[in-house]
């Protein structure tokens, strides 16, 4: 398949020099083209623009039990927002606790508390047990990793598959280990790759045994109901699952509307057993008096429920399913036999795989073109890709013309790698 | 001038009698009346009714600087919001951090970060030091309490007095005991006595020389533009002081609008030196991408300037000062001679201070009466009134009509417990 293979050298030097030429051409160029942020584009925020406006009056303000939201008061969430995204995700309300504007925060504050207060079941605080380690299916997201790596937790990469993470080696790992207390998932449409995991994988998380008392597994399902086609993408239910096996204290569940309604003003949410809860909510509650309650309630009196909420989601999709598109088509079109790529059907990021040891040369080869990436390495735990191979791509940003001129220049860089390795070997 | 000095026994007897005989009648009248909540009423909060449309279109979200704040991105605040709270509070803006919806979270967050991270100049993290301590002026605010007995700080209760904390005893143990990490401070209209530093406390605090070389003031100015009258009470600026003495790293500032705007739905803030700012932003970082940008530009097009709130806080004045007065008044009526008081000139309670072990009898009595108080000892750490004196009066939520029936009843309780420890001493 790989169109160089039947090349001699000369005529691999010859396109090579081609490319080069092709690349200099942008470069003198001085291109601004950005490929690194899985950040909604504006004609994504657009659709959400009567949001804005949908509260306006103290009356707007009034929960269905009286609750004023303009005032203090109200640890774990409005009810009618923990009835929205109980419906939404499938979890049950006593799970749940609506918080602020962003999951990651959550995720950083149920390590910290973790770290200082220990997890239900636990016997002390993580931070009182010498060294411990997360696994890190990889490639990741590397913010989870950037909270690991803050707090001085060991991380343990794992590999990523299309079912997801390789549970041969999770399940190795977490049963022998007790200084393992944590292992970060991105079950539906992962970042960067776009996998959703099996429904073996699932029942083999809900089956763990781990060897630590305190061992959580950290559910970001951060792309929930973001499919781009028509087609729903199944999931299992981890807390039905857990609930099979008994296991549901062993899950922290997150979730937020950042790429649903607004990045950054959205809301977000914890879910875990009534165990966990019971330990969380006293802690939470010295954390503050409550999260939001306007925005939730602009949340509530926007989406309505949750087949608002797929509707809305529709109209996402309608916008990003071109760019991942434009993408996938391009790299079929020119990378064929030279790399490979994810094709996911929901999610923010496709990632593209190069031969080994090409990453930081392609991510150089582009910058050098005016196309930012993501930095080879980040979706490994301290940046170190030890194959040097993936890249994400995150296509959603850009107009629709720069994604599209940046990937082009993308493919040339990635053969340009390509074809510099094959000669230097 | 307690008006029962002179009084025989079978007169005081006849008095309590009377007095136990008019809360028999409240008591049976099931009243529900509470003074408990340091919230604003419902008259305050429909003086922001404005504030909730402000933001109604995409053109609306569009800081000076170009940044979207629908989309995700800046950490520490967008700028306008940090302009306006540096004019407010007049600090610099290379100082603030501009966060989410609560002070409160903010200061659980900068001691949790203390605890795990350490501070700037320290050695260690705080929960690596073994025992720590904080100083809490008291009577004090619960929710700082709250954060040091979670945290498993240890807290030295130290006296207030009208001028402030006192610091003969603060530089003492400062000065002695390097396990003294901080101090609690509400230094403007402290809760709950409402006293306001005087110039020589700042001074003192600016030039304290802890023994611990990760020691913080955390200055919570919770009510930094909350007069109820027009004369402004001024409070000496911490970080200019500081600077003076060359202290700046020692403080760590905290404010919010909750008592401006919307409680639960305002904008807090955190002020740092730039060593501190420093070491905090990167751990920030990996806790979250960013706050809510959207409500931060709420409140700026809502408010447009310093001036804009001060015009703002005269509007919630006018709304206070009469409940405060009703309180006050009754107090002067009813209870000169037999019980002390605060007269505040701005912030959220009244502290009425009963004779020595008085204060869990007249909580009871109250609460006998359709009376709810703040616990008896709320105020000082772990819930200790060595005296038994204090009681939080918090004037602001209740209904003017119920406001003045639950202070009567109040009055009531007071003359009852102080008639009661007469006859029995």
């Amino acid at each position: 398949m790989n169109r160089y293979e039947n090349m001699t050298v000369d005529e691999l030097r010859s396109e090579l020099s081609c490319i080069h030429s092709k690349l200099s051409e942008f470069s003198a160029k001085g291109l601004n083209l950005d490929l690194t942020r899985g950040k909604p584009g504006n004609d994504q925020l657009a659709i959400s623009e009567e949001m804005l406006g949908v509260i306006s009056s103290s009356e707007d303000c009034v929960c269905e039990n009286g609750t004023d939201c303009r005032n203090y008061g109200v640890l774990d969430g409005i009810p009618e927002a923990k009835r929205l995204f109980s419906e939404l995700l499938e979890i049950p309300e006593r799970f749940l606790i609506v918080e602020g504007n962003s999951s990651l925060n959550i995720m950083f504050d149920t390590v910290a508390r973790a770290m200082l207060f220990g997890v239900y079941g636990g016997k002390k605080p993580w931070g009182q047990q010498g060294e411990i380690k997360f696994l890190c299916p990889s490639p990741g997201y590397d913010r989870h990793f950037a909270i690991c790596e803050a707090m001085g937790i060991k991380m343990i990469p794992v590999d990523m598959t299309p079912d997801g993470p390789d549970m041969d080696a999770v399940e190795r790992l977490v049963s022998s280990d007790s200084s393992i207390k944590g292992i970060w998932c991105v079950p539906k449409f992962s970042n960067p790759e776009g996998y959703t995991y099996s429904d073996e994988t699932v029942e083999r998380f809900a089956r763990l045994k781990p060897a630590a008392d305190d061992f959580r597994i950290f559910w970001d399902n951060a792309y929930a109901v973001h499919e781009i086609y028509d087609e729903k993408v199944e999931l299992l239910d981890i807390f039905k699952t857990c609930e099979k096996y008994g296991t549901e204290d062993s899950v922290f569940y997150f979730a937020s509307t950042s790429k649903i309604s607004f990045p950054g003003s959205g809301v977000a949410i914890m879910a875990a057993s009534e165990n966990n809860l019971i330990q969380i909510k006293p802690i939470l509650s010295a954390q503050t008096i409550g999260f939001d309650k306007i925005n939730q309630m602009r949340h509530v009196k926007y989406f309505k429920d949750a087949a608002g909420v797929h509707a809305h989601m529709k109209r996402h999709a309608d916008i990003i399913r071109p760019r991942f598109e434009a993408v996938i088509g391009a790299f079929r079109r020119e990378l064929q036999g030279i790399a490979t790529w994810t094709e996911p059907k929901g999610g923010y990021f496709v990632n593209l795989t190069v031969p080994d040891g090409c990453a930081k040369r392609v991510f150089r080869l582009a910058a050098d073109s005016g196309v930012t990436l993501t930095k080879a390495g980040a979706s490994f735990p301290y940046g170190n890709d030890p194959c040097d191979r993936h890249l994400r791509i995150a296509p959603t940003y850009p107009s629709f013309e720069d994604l599209v001129a940046a990937v082009d220049i993308l493919c040339l860089c990635v053969k340009a790698a390509a074809l510099e390795k094959m000669l230097a070997d």
